[in-house]
């Protein structure tokens, strides 16, 4: 005689919510129970909530960040600075800059970093939407804001490489210390880094 | 001027996403932020399998475990020994008892246990639906398999003084050490209860 098992409605709510991000199968079926044995209407508020976001929310065709309409809210905003753009990686990594409230211009959001291994190369990513909007709207200066990583490394040098030419500064953020980390932490390369962007005080 | 954040029906889903059962702020945002980003139908199919279970599965009638039809599957099976009743705390206690593959008769849970200091009382727990089916079903064997707490133990005594007098064999889950443990990392309780326990070999 087999075990009894859940219902079937139920077993495919648990394959489904494992397909999350970070969600594994005991917090999958703990998060199920809970859906079928809460008596509030939080979980049709969360399925509500699922199928308006994936309906409404999409990539602001100019910089890439979430948008629910045309343009995002940055970009659609006249008070921020246009003479600046700021290009990160992926339209999450706006929102730390914006939190960090040390940039009040433009973003544009590439969509990756080049990475061989992974087969991306630079048509893979927003390079031309970029390019474009430099010559339309003629910022004053670039900012690449891109990872300290080998790959992020090695998209900074190529969008430095191909901006060149443009009437336009690129700047590249700093890398050193973290704040509220001791030297005893750090590791030799960015050290080194820290080292090689010292600035007269 | 303020910093630009996440548009507002997405901001809604980290909400709601916030209240499931061990999710974090971080992993909402990091589930919705990847429900936007997806290009494939998963979160929609999220959505629609959480209104499934939430309009189809109930309590089942007579025992409590989840159902999706009248009686759930379990107390429809007509396979199983009807004849021993195994009492549970919750319908979650049903499938680690179902897959231990030791018990193949029905079940019946009480919905929680008797704990004064949270003002659940007898009359809170499904315990006159287990009087009627006993005098109804006529079982041979009522099974209490209640937690090994303080709580689970008051529980599990005021319902054998409740069955005393019904014509059903009254039997408790056995306390001990757990399969794969050596003493040395039992505690006293449990040891005192594995030898108060013991049996013949």
């Amino acid at each position: 005689m087999k075990s009894a098992d859940y219902p079937e409605s139920l077993k495919s709510l648990i394959r489904e919510l494992k397909r999350m991000p970070g969600v594994g199968p005991r917090s999958a079926e703990r998060i199920a129970l809970w859906m079928v044995q809460t008596r509030d209407a939080r979980p049709q508020e969360i399925a509500r909530s699922i199928s308006e976001v994936t309906a409404q929310i999409h990539p602001c065709p100019k910089c890439g960040f979430f948008s629910s309409g045309t343009l995002c809210e940055i970009c659609a905003d006249s008070d921020r600075d246009s003479t600046q753009i700021c290009v990160v990686e992926q339209p999450t990594d706006i929102l730390p800059l914006e939190r960090s409230g040390a940039f009040r211009g433009l973003y544009h959001a590439l969509g990756g970093r080049i990475s061989p291994l992974d087969h991306i190369g630079p048509d893979d990513l927003r390079i031309d939407a970029l390019v474009e909007r430099i010559k339309t709207e003629q910022p004053a200066e670039v900012i690449l804001a891109l990872g300290a990583d080998v790959e992020g490394e090695a998209t900074s040098n190529y969008l430095a490489s191909l901006l060149r030419d443009l009437p336009v500064q690129i700047t590249r953020i700093a890398q050193g210390l973290p704040a509220g980390g001791g030297l005893e932490f750090a590791d030799e390369l960015t050290l080194s880094r820290a080292l090689s962007g010292r600035r007269q005080v």
